[in-house]
């Protein structure tokens, strides 16, 4: 497994907060950090930037020809499936083995520590926070996929890893999260451009906010017209994005 | 040929300054573009942002396998030699072509357009500024060749692209330029990081420096501590160019 992390000025003199950033569909750990032009916020806010490949790689990993299954698509799932199970464990992987060797390994303390992320990773740092309250404290995301139980990219990953129950689905879809666990932390910041090709085929917003109304989940969704799925959108908003988890971490 | 551009909201309501990046080895018009974060404060400032490739590329161009010479590394010169001749026409790309295009296709006021670049493309920007600064009112320049005549690349392309004769050479060198012409225009800036790892083999600002002085010409080179050849180099720094180039224009 391969992360990128970065680590701000602040970190020289002591313990700082952190955010865990995943990524979307066919991304490796370099995307953001080499894209999204976060680090100039990061570093005037004192925060350090976690960000993980999207699954597992290399020899003996079972991968899939699709963009959206396998290598490059791990939904942030426990696979139960085989060939998957062995390997595709990314959500064990961010919320313990990645958050374990990041507070043993760099200056973070480990009790301000947020999670965000884009599209498939936007729904994964929903997932995980709602899951985990108590280990990531914030949670944003940009252009989201609401629910992956009602979306074709989500079906197909979740019937893969998990099997075709999908009563095993529900413990790792946001929505059905929001309404029987809800969300006593700070405001949940969701960014989604109006003109995203994924809006309403993949996305679906509206599940979102309609979710966090039932579960009583402080969510603000802002909507940006004329942005698109893309890391221009993402580098236009991150720095919003670092200050709301700063000013709560 | 392709570049990227990207045009600020001022340009809906009428004419803007701009600015042409020029990258280094290896990069297509896809690097700065993605990678410098630039877009922000191009924003605010109100300047379009133009960013051609490196070289021409494609069916019936030639190439060569080193990273350093055929597509992808330009030199931004108008070869002389046989297979280049006929493609590798950079300099009359940029200074001619390419401008006159982006000043009838998009809302660029002709008068006020300023040059940078990275390595390769900050000594191509200083030339090209240095030989016109009619056309190029502005220039800085991020870690760049001081003197193609006096670096490994340089010499290599020189002589593949113009031939052996070191007195061709001499119309595209930077330090020969800043001896030659001088530059009446504003404060030329140069970003360098000290831990470069081609600061001392290929680099060599100090040869900018020395010709700039007995040129007497308005230079401002900047040591950056820590810092090395990278895109996150440019990221940390680029939004203070975008600020000088646009003060000026």
């Amino acid at each position: 497994m391969r992360f990128a992390i970065y680590l701000p000025p602040s970190a020289n003199v002591g313990k700082v907060s952190a955010l865990f950033w995943l990524s979307g569909l066919t991304c490796s750990e370099q995307n953001f950090i080499t894209k999204a032009g976060a680090q100039r916020a990061a570093s005037a806010l004192g925060l350090a930037l976690i960000v993980p490949d999207t699954s597992p790689r290399g020899e003996g990993v079972p991968d899939d020809d699709a963009y959206d299954f396998g290598c490059g698509a791990g939904f942030y799932v426990d696979a139960t499936q085989e060939p998957w199970s062995r390997n595709y464990r990314m959500y064990s992987y961010i919320v313990h083995e990645l958050r374990k060797l990041v507070i043993e390994s760099f200056p973070v303390d480990p009790s301000r520590i947020g999670i965000s992320g884009h599209s498939m990773g936007g729904h994964g740092a929903l997932a995980i926070a709602l899951k985990n309250p108590d280990l990531f404290k914030t949670v944003s995301a940009f252009s989201p996929i609401s629910s992956p139980m009602d979306c074709p990219w989500g079906k197909k990953a979740l019937a893969g890893y998990l099997g075709g129950d999908a009563a095993d689905w529900e413990q790792y879809d946001a929505v059905k999260l929001m309404l029987n666990r809800g969300w006593s932390g700070p405001e949940i910041l969701v960014e989604q451009g109006e003109a995203d090709e994924f809006l309403r085929s993949q996305l679906k917003p509206d599940l979102l906010t309609h979710a966090a109304e039932m579960g009583d989940v402080p969510l603000r969704l802002r909507m940006r017209v004329g942005y698109d799925h893309s890391y221009y959108f993402i580098s236009t908003f991150i720095a919003a994005h670092l200050e709301h988890h700063a000013r709560y971490l």
